[in-house]
């Protein structure tokens, strides 16, 4: 068969379009290439016994908020014959690509069989598997991963029959932290171990310290920056103990691993597709590998960063899907390419939300490091969820990167319970096309006591760092109060500073701030804070325009106390 | 005192500013000057015996729901004397504005004494007044409007000393909704009358109607589509009975005027300031009227809508404050303006949330028949609010509104409970932007199963519009099943058909759909309906890609019942 190239719209009469693997990505390119042609020959090829289930549900089947496994099949190969004439092939594992005659040779994991199955089209959408580091005594058992249905029908048989009491949780990202969840939920005993020395890497620590407090006070125990070195059995018949790099043991029933996945690239590497320097497939913006006829979506395949360009893995259910269709289109000859990823994400653990779009500060640390410096300011605030006349408002504690040059919006983190992802789906949308915190500062949003404030957070977030931008009240950072010869004011009520606060500070109320400006030096910088940045910011007003050199300390005492700084 | 243009930075050096009415715009507009010029004399007059209170907080004061008087006082004049150094007037008239002389005219009326003040910037903030029509009977004891806390307080106390069980609202719009249902909070049987017939006049009939059920199941009384033509005395002493145009009479204990406001402009008019067509002051986008050192912000002036272009009234609080900075900035000889207004809005009552963002169809429906066509398509869909697999999920009913020449967003309705308001505010903050249907489609959103689904009710949203901007699936409505000589197909399942249908529907599952296409005409167009409008997207895509002419019915039954059609 001549090699045709399927976007020059000579299509074959019937393309064969061949997908190997039916969960997000692989699911929605069948049915979108579907509703694009009746005529295309469509199989998805499945190593696993379900396509498209919903995997972001398993911690909570896990943990019997989900009761019904059916409810986790999104679609069943019926409903893709039915609905879409497609052809399901579940426990069929491709082995191999032949790309020079356009076959794939596939095994039957039931019967042992294999076959060769030619296409014109061929998607790659094999996923990532879960992280099983190769430790000592990691195939005890007892020790899960939480990817699959059958993974997840493996812990609840194994809590029920050995009676689980406690568990240990190696990882504390999404996955390990939902899971924790589910398993007190079931009377377990939960102790969390992460490498790093804050729960949701993705997040930044002080963002991330929220949650780390609400774990504690859900009785999750936490044992953060220690990573797990091996696994031994316990004193207790079926315990296992997770022995750690500082020398401490964790005794338990089982043990769930959740640290990260791994794309699934031996297909791709076998068949001589390029493979990036982070482990996953390497696409064009129209999904296409190095080779005309081979596409590749989803957990598998590096994705470019929205904000910083380079390349990334971002293994979620939303960019797979849209991968997926974008797949779909170009084999079918429209003209259609992935804009790259923002990492949006959110992750609710009892009552706290935690929610993140953009980069971090961390990662635009990390590629300063790397030199690729990308100038960026931050701004911390505090606002309230709903209007504070109204019962039942909440802080939510918020952070947004930006560019000092223009004020384009490079990420923004929130953590905090109802409407906290809301904000961060609103900036999202913002920093899709381009906007700035200028932009935010302008939003029209929905205002009434319920559900926001007349300046909502996103405006107040904007504000806050316009105002910076703009030069009307620069912003400080309590880093900057530790290395700048400065004087430190603290612009609280008495009551306030007594209760605890940043060493050295000088108390003079907001109300008080212009009776009492004989008391400040005008050979110094003076750094102002309060409880989370407005008083602050009058203050620092004050002191500007009345000739002094003073910037407000972003966040005030509550971001003090997320990056773990001592009162006194 | 010659007149300086404040805009050309040739301040004086304490320049002296006067603002009229100290609630949203006016406190907003006044702190924004003092963090632009500590030397500034700023005054606030404020007629009422409040500044910088929450309005939108007293149907729920009404209802107990805000238990403290207090805390709807978002600041006082101590507040803004010892922060802001602002000096605050309560009970203080502003009479009348000498332009000339650069003064006002202002009665203390606590006292009856009257003075002149000099302005170097005034600016006019007088708010909005409750409409209070002048009907037969209009002055009666126990007919209230709610627009200030002194009203809160006497309907407070008449519900109390005349314990009543029986109220009558009339209008269904934000603040008669709420007041309804905080009378029923306090076990008082509401009936609301509105002249149009449907509730929350800003909304499209069918997104309302899932709000006007919903009132209805809570045991509300709808009078819609009648007009109250006057006030009676009742059978009972100390009733009322409001009368109707249809004749109808309804007999209660207390009455509440909730049937809009009406700028304020008593004040400018005598000033010879231009006044709109539609009766709020005039201002460029600098919030100046035409003398160069007045300004207006607020409920009181007219303001560009943001898709039309054209002047439009929007009496609330987020862009009442945003204007009171800019007026602030543009005093202080910064460069800012006011974009515009969206119309951004929600409403909670009961459990249903309602929300929108830009123009109606009502609304471009009005340009057209006043010669202004803005050519738009609409799209409806029915998504849950989070996914399905997890237990609670809700449908949110959308609509949305766009240009079917570049996709462009014109506007959002929504209607449903949990993540309502969320999807209007990404939404707009797209539309902020300029996006399209396109970006929607692309939007990177929070997705965890408590939140969203991988595709959001955004991205859905954008997704079927653009497939009909695409000419994928091209869109019909259930306006179009009455009059074009069609064929309509109903793809549900048979036991859905057997529950209700559109009369003359024929029913083929989807299913069925390939196995039965001999049964379809290929001589006229098919309509395609199912219960929300993907069954039939996924059947009209199919007939079309097999040479019929299809369309599926955008919303499907959904939206067909909720535009009151009926089944058969």
């Amino acid at each position: 068969m001549a090699a045709t190239d399927l976007n020059t719209k000579e299509h074959p009469k019937k393309p064969r379009i061949l997908i190997v693997g039916g969960v997000a990505g692989g699911a929605s390119c069948a049915a979108r290439a579907r509703r694009l042609s009746e005529d295309a020959e469509i199989i998805i090829f499945e190593r696993g016994p379900y396509v498209s289930f919903a995997n972001c549900g398993l911690p909570y089947f896990v943990g019997d908020v989900i009761t019904s496994e059916k409810s986790l099949l999104v679609a069943t190969p019926e409903i893709f014959k039915k609905r879409f004439n497609i052809d399901v092939r579940t426990q069929n594992e491709v082995l191999s690509i032949d790309r020079e005659n356009r076959q794939i040779q596939v095994r039957n994991v039931l019967t042992g069989e294999t076959g060769a199955e030619g296409y014109d089209a061929l998607v790659l959408a094999p996923g990532a598997s879960a992280v099983r580091p190769p430790l000592k005594g990691i195939e005890m058992p007892g020790i899960f991963t939480l990817r699959t249905i059958p993974d997840s029908r493996l812990m609840k048989n194994w809590i029920s029959s050995n009676n689980v009491k406690r568990a240990v949780v190696v990882g504390a990202g999404f996955v390990g932290l939902e899971t924790a969840e589910n398993l007190a939920r079931l009377g377990i005993a939960v102790t969390v171990i992460e490498m790093l020395p804050q729960v949701m890497p993705p997040l930044d620590p002080e963002i991330a310290a929220a949650l780390q407090e609400h774990l504690v006070a859900k009785g999750i125990k936490l044992h953060l920056g220690d990573s797990v070195t091996g696994f031994e059995r316990g004193s207790v018949e079926n315990t296992i103990v997770a022995t750690t790099k500082s020398g401490a043991g964790f005794e338990s029933q089982m043990v769930i691993l959740a640290v990260g996945v791994r794309p699934e690239t031996a297909l791709a590497k076998q068949a001589g597709l390029e493979i990036g320097s982070l482990g996953g497939i390497r696409v064009t913006e129209h999904m296409r590998t190095g080779d005309a006829n081979i596409w590749a979506v989803g957990d598998a395949v590096e994705v470019r960063d929205f904000v910083t360009g380079e390349w990334t893995l971002l293994p979620l259910a939303g960019p797979a899907n849209r991968q997926g269709r974008i797949a779909a289109d170009v084999i079918m000859g429209c003209d259609s390419s992935f804009r790259g990823v923002q990492g949006t994400m959110v992750c609710k653990v009892f009552d706290v939300t935690v929610a993140s779009t953009g980069v971090s500060e961390k990662t635009l640390l990390r590629h300063r490091l790397n030199g690729k410096d990308i100038p960026f300011e931050k701004v911390y605030l505090h606002p309230y969820h709903h209007a504070t006349y109204y019962p039942g408002a909440k802080q939510i504690a918020m952070k947004l990167l930006y560019s000092p040059a223009d004020g384009r919006i490079f990420g923004a983190q929130a953590v905090g319970e109802e409407g906290t992802e809301k904000r961060i789906d609103v900036i999202a949308m913002a920093m899709q096309s381009g906007s700035t915190v200028f932009d935010l500062e302008e939003a029209e949003l929905c205002y009434a006591p319920q559900f926001g404030t007349a300046r909502d957070p996103v405006n107040l977030a904007g504000m806050v760092a316009a105002n910076a931008l703009r030069g009307d009240s620069p912003v400080a950072h309590w880093t900057d109060a530790g290395i700048t010869p400065s004087f430190i004011l603290d612009v609280r009520e008495p009551f306030e500073f007594d209760s605890g606060h940043f060493a050295g500070a000088v108390n003079i109320p907001l109300p008080m701030v212009r009776n009492r400006m004989d008391e400040l030096p005008r050979d110094k910088e003076i750094l102002v804070y309060c409880a989370a940045g407005q008083r602050s910011y009058y203050a620092a007003r004050i002191l500007r325009l009345n000739g002094f050199s003073a910037r407000s300390i972003s966040g005030g005492i509550a971001t003090f106390k997320a990056q773990k700084g001592k009162l006194v």
